[in-house]
């Protein structure tokens, strides 16, 4: 029997996206909205109470995050759909709230159509995806999954001072230990792609594998401040120089590596930074993420090799601080799947593709089995006012997360 | 007739050069005494006191710098001596007083040997050589010479928004127009080399012919600022890779032009300077010295050209920008005769030598027949606590300077 779709209401998802852009609006019609923000704070009041409208439940865990639940006609694991309402400092509309929001959606969409779930489905507002506000990113989502520790995280501060901890009392969402997210049949996260590849090749959706890899160093180099003018080329031990040629020939070898790789050279600071004086120390950050390990294992190789050959040259001294690093994370293979045949059912196209950036889905998937679906970012822009994602777009991610959704509720 | 030479009493030039460092002495043995400074002011009378109790007349012109004058059995114009007494913040003990003091330790010498020179001789003490305090250096020399504008430079102010011209007044060195440098015999500055070049080679004394001529550039370079995790490598504009890029090809041009140029990029500025984003932005000095303008030139080609293939190529944009330049001040070639010759008879190691940095001499030159002296910098340190010429190279310096003197009272 064919029967025909069902389908969200994209107009309906449109306004609720410009009515939470509303949370913090800034003049060129970005969004400032840290979290636990006064912004934030009324944000959640009203996707709180829109989920109430619905019958949902709302309940909030020991790290502020929302849960709301819409019972199913079985008491067993939800469904979960989510992802965060902060943003960066001038961030754009649709970083986070385009994955709650089509959730809220769905829900909307399965109750005007009289549709009681099998089982629960839940929406999830994570807080502190960003990190703009308290490092580090994912704060919530990394405490739920023991990535970081819950003590560690309420003692961190803001610019002004305040905890944490103080923010989350004063924003009225600290809840209970017991809230959280233990079990899920899937969580399934929507969210902008911050990158240019889907419009690039002119698609629609991109179903995502995996959350890349990716290992950060600090590079500092120590020379010797000498005058510009007075000490010949032969005799300076300048910093600056040998961070060129660093990298440089870092560079060489990358390039040379799998054409997937990403690296960057996102902040570099020179001192005494005086156009007179030659620079004896530079410091900078140095990031490369691929999905596969040992094509890292092949970044860090090289980066130690040039390292060891600049110490047996002389000259400028060369420290290598291995920052952090993180492995990929691979996601359900059985959702991927999912999702790829939810977008052909619907006749969008798409790709499969490895997420560049970090999202809470990465660290739920220990808890539960998760994936991810992106919608293109016009012109690869993120984390700006200029971020956006047509709302042809959002509405079509909408409507493969209802599909999924739709999906797990007929064959489970 | 052999006569025994006439020499500087080494150990009263050590005292002063001890009494002087007291007058902003830092804690690790440097001096601090910026421009116009009650340090400064404090140095000023004290070596004003000094002149004084040699019979030498005091004038101070109307950009604070003071003449000390002893006359002459002719009313001629003088021979004069003299550097700076002010330094950069957290300088050295040697750096432009020695100078002035070593003048001072000439006329000493003459007085205690009663020896009335034929025409005056003046120890100048010129305002603000450093320009640490008010920006531009050589402020003084700059106004003397006509290069800078003297109502420009009253207006200069200090990071606490006091102007050059309340500075002046409150020190109590405000002077008259009319006391001006306007005719000298020469003027011979003997200053510390802030290089390693004369240790290196193991002289006592570099003959200074000239200061280089050098050209200072500003260079921009834009890209865009994308997610250093979602976007290819083949789809961005990273402004820093740009640099690097830019730096490399340069250096590699220019290390094929005369050994004794030389280049520096002191000052580096990355936007938005974030780990995670690939900069958009990388704004860098780049400055080149050389005594030929023909090497200047090229240099100046390979900057464009480079410029050329990179807008070429696409990719990030980059403007150059020239922030000034200056040509080569080659010495008074007589004088600079002369003090090889003074050099030679007193039998100490020396060499001629291009000063890299500029001096109020290359200024007064366009005034008199100018020259410069240089005694050596251990490690070629200078503008740094660790600023250090051995006693009896000061020593050495000031007898230089007497014998030069002594000739020129002879000969002319």
């Amino acid at each position: 029997m064919q029967t025909q779709k069902l389908l969200v209401n994209g107009e309906r998802l449109k306004q609720e996206l410009e009515t939470f852009a509303d949370f913090g609006r800034t003049t060129n019609n970005g969004v400032t909205r840290l979290a636990l923000s006064e912004e934030d704070r009324l944000a959640r009041n009203y996707f709180c109470s829109c989920c109430e409208k619905l019958g949902m439940t709302i309940t909030v865990d020991d790290m502020g995050s929302i849960y709301a639940t819409l019972p199913g006609l079985e008491n067993k694991p939800p469904i979960v759909m989510g992802s965060h309402l902060d943003t960066v400092k001038k961030g754009g509309r649709f970083d986070g709230v385009l994955g709650v929001l089509a959730g809220l959606e769905v829900v909307r969409t399965l109750v005007e159509h009289n549709i009681t779930p099998r089982i629960p489905i839940t929406i999830i507002n994570v807080t502190n995806e960003e990190g703009a506000r308290f490092e580090p990113s994912m704060m919530a989502s990394g405490v739920l999954s023991g990535k970081f520790n819950k003590e560690e995280m309420l003692k961190k501060v803001d610019i002004a001072g305040i905890t944490f901890e103080e923010a989350l009392k004063k924003s009225g969402y600290e809840g209970s230990i017991e809230n959280r997210l233990e079990e899920a049949a899937a969580f399934i996260e929507l969210h902008i792609e911050q990158g240019p590849v889907l419009e690039s090749e002119g698609l629609s959706i991109g179903v995502v594998e995996a959350v890349m890899g990716m290992v950060c160093y600090e590079i500092e180099i120590t020379g010797e401040s000498d005058h510009a003018g007075t000490t010949p080329m032969s005799m300076r031990k300048d910093a600056l120089f040998a961070m060129n040629d660093f990298i440089h020939n870092v560079r060489q070898k990358l390039d040379l590596l799998n054409g997937e790789l990403v690296y960057t050279i996102g902040r570099v600071n020179v001192k005494p930074n005086i156009h007179t004086v030659i620079p004896n120390k530079v410091v900078f950050s140095f990031e490369a993420r691929h999905k596969d390990e040992m094509v890292i294992a092949d970044v860090e190789r090289h980066l130690l090799e040039q390292v060891e050959f600049m110490t047996e040259q002389g000259g400028c001294q060369v420290e290598l601080s291995k920052m952090w690093s993180r492995d990929t994370v691979w996601f359900d293979e059985n959702l991927v799947q999912l999702l790829e045949k939810s977008t052909k059912s619907l006749g969008y196209s798409y790709k499969r593709m490895i997420s560049g950036a970090g999202h809470d889905a990465q660290f739920i998937h220990t808890i539960a089995p998760s994936v991810m679906l992106f919608s293109p970012s016009k012109n690869g822009k993120s984390h700006c006012e200029e971020e956006e994602t047509s709302w042809k777009e959002c509405e079509q991610g909408a409507n493969v997360l209802l599909e999924a959704v739709l999906t797990i509720l007929r064959d489970k």
